[in-house]
């Protein structure tokens, strides 16, 4: 038991871990420090107060029945003390105690802990070009920062906005710039898609598509420069590759851990940044924790170091920090990095390993591509689900799953659903028959997860050989060569106008159903690119013309609903 | 390999098997048998085509595509034989041969095998009552018989109808017959809640107040024991309780296996009926599967034979079965018994084990209920959740989950999350750490699964001392005993006005956050249930007065939103 807990911030896993402790130790002494007046608020809803979503910046800083959870109901309420607007300017390990300094009066102040959390978070990480001084930049740094952004474009003072980094933040900043206000956004993005790292390309490319037809631009493989501007106003912003108009710049380069306090204590940091903790959240410092955007924690699927700032696992470890200063010993094993956003009209969301991070891994990873109603077809209310499976080749493990669809909420149940049995070790065989509540309204009979074990299970074994979305835009862009017939395998009603204006010379419709009996009407000699509506048909028709020996097929995963979802309709 | 198999079935499991297994093994001869002229549809969207969601009964026999899954599409795209209206007389296992008779001409014919499958599925159950014979009296076995509702429904002929039976069926047909057809709908039902054996009472009650709203009237624990007409049309349905106008019954009193060809096969068939398989789907003939709606299959949890007549379970199976017909070894290891409904405008859903379930299988079982929203208390697209969570006290290990919202495709997410997860043996520590992808229009950075699993610890610690809403109604009946106050915790603009109103003599307002200052306000020497608008911080102040002395508390389970929705209203 700790008497003096000091919990150096309070915004996610501060309170959490302050209040937890607090309920198991009523008698215990239990301090917060936090730099800015604002506490414990839901910093990730700040997109949404900018949107006009949120009608009130209190709104993020009230509990779920309105009561404003400030430093009086912290201390009310939690009986725990708090100390906004306050530095921890150093830790002394050796006395246990955390100097202080008020950022009002500049007064310094010692406290001595028998327990101490280091809960400081992370900062946006801010790019060393001229002009980030400018009035008209913001980072998403904290409420006043949102509230700010939110007077500037709600005067209408805004025409044109430029936002750096297509992560989360940036995407939902843009949606939310665009959809409410009107305002004429763009996105500069360094990497060659949005949500780099997380989503797959082809689903990115997806996702891109639809918020351009959002009105949202965007710029890929650009690096901005410089920010320019009058008056000390923000008015251009300049990339390698052009110069954009701007009266608003939102920086979203991603965020950094603040392991500063840690560091200069002597805690173990990793190389990257981040501290290091184990599995029970405590630092190198047996009497010293830490968690949230602060640390790094284990990724249950790579095994590596990984770093995380997510306000869920935040919270999710605060609770366990809470225990632990108890002196209970509760695990916090390791993450999978689930996310979602929402954007515009669809859900994109993942969890685990993309097929490219996978291979980084050392993994001989393959990815799986389907698109599938995800609930029964004969349902009135329904929507396409586009899925991206990463597996290990050897073992069928998985190790990834990102999907998007309109049907918002299905697709990050699904994304949930297999996320919940992959700290578990599973492979394609457990996605095959993982259970799902079943009624037409909610659901397939084979469910989309089930259907997309079944394919992954298909290519394993090498019966259906796929060809990826990107890969088919080659063959698309290939198609004159000589060397490639696509053979349409939908029914006629469906493929046979398209054969009428397609040149017959690298295009051939047959039924699927039809082709056993016009199995010599199969182009010879070339490769044949099999297509259908979603990529099973084709995938039968592939097993057919295996059996006929025409081996030399490829069958395009997603089929002609992927290919429309990346601007080719075949 | 087998150069033969005959299917017996051709509506779920049979055609998966018979697909499956023909794209493994082409040269095969795969033959499928059924009594009906329809073969291979949705069973499942009968009640949508009767509500006229689904227009035509094609619909319910079509790929995604609009392809119809007739005999002639099994044999030109898949290369299946079918023999629709063919029924199957007996078995002969030593000779390897199918007695079938064809129901239009009576002509008999033997089918020789090399492995059988047996995809008989169930029937609706015959109550051995007089009057089922009645004109207007249909149990739903089939497509025709749905396409005779719905011609009766839609020409105006039916004002009153009564629904025999309240589960699944039953209550969606309650919802298509009254909804969209406005016909005066009531159901009977012999057991004293819908949805027996699958939903908490609590949750029962909840979703039966919202179908009444919907103009849904219920008859529990009533035995129907006749059905009354004139001119051979039903115009009565007799209870042991009373008599109900009716001019349409439908008979939804759950379904039996149909294992008869089996038995008088000589297969070992359980007690209570359901062919008997091992875990890769073999009956006690190892050249004969079975699966679906006609046999039995291990639950997860009670680890006993368990029948599940659910046409999601059967496709799975049916390709496990296609996969072991050609020389694989597929395990189907068991099954939890997910399932979700939609009644009206909610969800509800569940998995594995309600409490009485559990309780009846050995375990020490407890039940955690909370309310919640579902995704940020900020965003503005939410909806509380209502969950019960069934946990061993013993070992903390999640036995069983349901919920209801009207947060449709949220509340089944959740529950395949969570049902993912339980084939692996989890406990209330992992729901407490389980990763959701997180952004506010999707869920709270502490995700309703991980609450839940919070407040099911604390309860488990005995910290938190629930009191089960059933529990609360029982207290509320008796507030004038003398014995009871109840103490309201809710901040003051919700809790202030509610005080006004009620006698001082039991009921006590205290804003949880002014507890620790008013405590000698709080009365002594009765037991205490606190109360605010979810449980949390009822919680919180139960904590309090803990260490106060005051330890003869319960605190709500799920709070006034729980208390609500069953009708009280403190």
């Amino acid at each position: 038991m700790a008497d003096r807990v000091v919990i150096i911030g309070a915004v996610a896993l501060g309170p959490k871990a302050a209040c937890r402790y607090k309920r198991l130790v009523p008698s215990a002494e239990v301090t917060m420090v936090d730099m800015s007046p604002s506490i414990s608020y839901g910093g990730c809803g700040i997109p949404f107060y900018v949107s006009g979503d949120v009608s009130s910046p209190d709104e993020l800083k009230t509990t779920s029945f309105h009561v404003v959870r400030d430093p009086a109901f912290f201390e009310a309420a939690k009986g725990v003390h708090v100390r906004p607007s306050t530095r921890a300017v150093s830790i002394d390990r050796q006395k246990k105690e955390v100097l202080i300094e008020s950022l009002a009066t500049g007064a310094q102040e010692t406290l001595p802990y028998d327990k101490l959390v280091i809960a400081t978070g992370s900062s946006p990480r801010a790019l060393p070009i001229p002009g980030v001084e400018l009035e008209g930049v913001h980072a998403i740094s904290g409420l006043d920062e949102a509230i700010e952004i939110r007077e500037l474009v709600q005067t209408g003072a805004v025409e044109k906005a430029v936002i750096v980094g297509a992560g989360f933040i940036g995407l939902e900043m843009a949606e939310a710039l665009a959809d409410m206000w009107g305002i004429d956004t763009s996105v500069v993005e360094i990497t060659d898609q949005l949500l780099p790292g997380l989503a797959s390309p082809h689903l990115a490319d997806m996702a891109r598509r639809h918020m351009e037809e959002n009105d949202i631009s965007f710029y890929f493989g650009e690096k901005v420069t410089a920010l320019e501007g009058a008056d000390g106003r923000v008015t251009r912003v300049v990339t390698d590759k052009r110069t954009l108009d701007a009266d608003l710049v939102i920086m979203a380069a991603g965020v950094a851990p603040n392991d500063g306090l840690a560091r200069e204590a002597g805690l173990d940091v990793h190389e990257r940044g981040g501290i290091i903790v184990d599995d029970e959240l405590r630092t190198s410092d047996p009497d010293i924790f830490s968690g949230g955007d602060c640390v790094v924690v284990k990724h249950l699927i790579s095994g590596k170091p990984t770093f995380l700032p997510m306000g869920s696992m935040a919270n999710r470890q605060g609770r366990i920090i809470g225990d632990n200063l108890a002196g209970r010993h509760k695990k916090f094993p390791g993450v999978l990095g689930s996310w979602c956003v929402k954007l515009f009209e669809h859900a994109v969301t993942g969890v685990g390993l993309t097929a490219a991070a996978a291979a980084r891994e050392g993994f001989d990873a393959i990815n799986v591509h389907i698109s599938q109603l995800d609930r029964a077809h004969f349902y009135p209310e329904k929507g396409l689900m586009y899925l991206d499976l990463v597996v290990d080749r050897n073992t069928g493990k998985v190790l990834g799953l990102q999907g998007m669809s309109k049907m918002r909420d299905a697709v990050v149940g699904r994304i949930n659903a297999v996320a919940a049995a992959m700290p578990h070790g599973i492979t394609v065989d457990d996605l095959q028959i993982m259970e799902f509540a079943y009624s037409p309204p909610f659901s397939s009979a084979m469910d989309v997860i089930n259907a997309l074990g079944n394919v992954a299970s298909n290519i394993l074994d090498g019966m259906n050989r796929g060809l990826a979305p990107e890969e088919f835009i080659k063959r698309w862009e290939d198609k004159d060569s000589g060397e490639i017939c696509f053979l349409d395998l939908r029914a006629s009603a469906d493929s046979g106008p398209v054969a009428e204006r397609m040149d017959p010379t690298y295009w051939k419709a047959i039924p699927q159903d039809e082709l056993p009996k016009r199995m010599d009407e199969v182009p010879r000699g070339r490769k044949l690119v099999l297509v259908c509506n979603t990529g099973a048909r084709s995938y039968e028709a592939q097993v057919m013309l295996d059996a006929a020996g025409l081996t030399d097929t490829e069958n395009l995963q997603g089929g002609v609903a992927t290919a429309r979802m990346l601007g080719i309709e075949p």
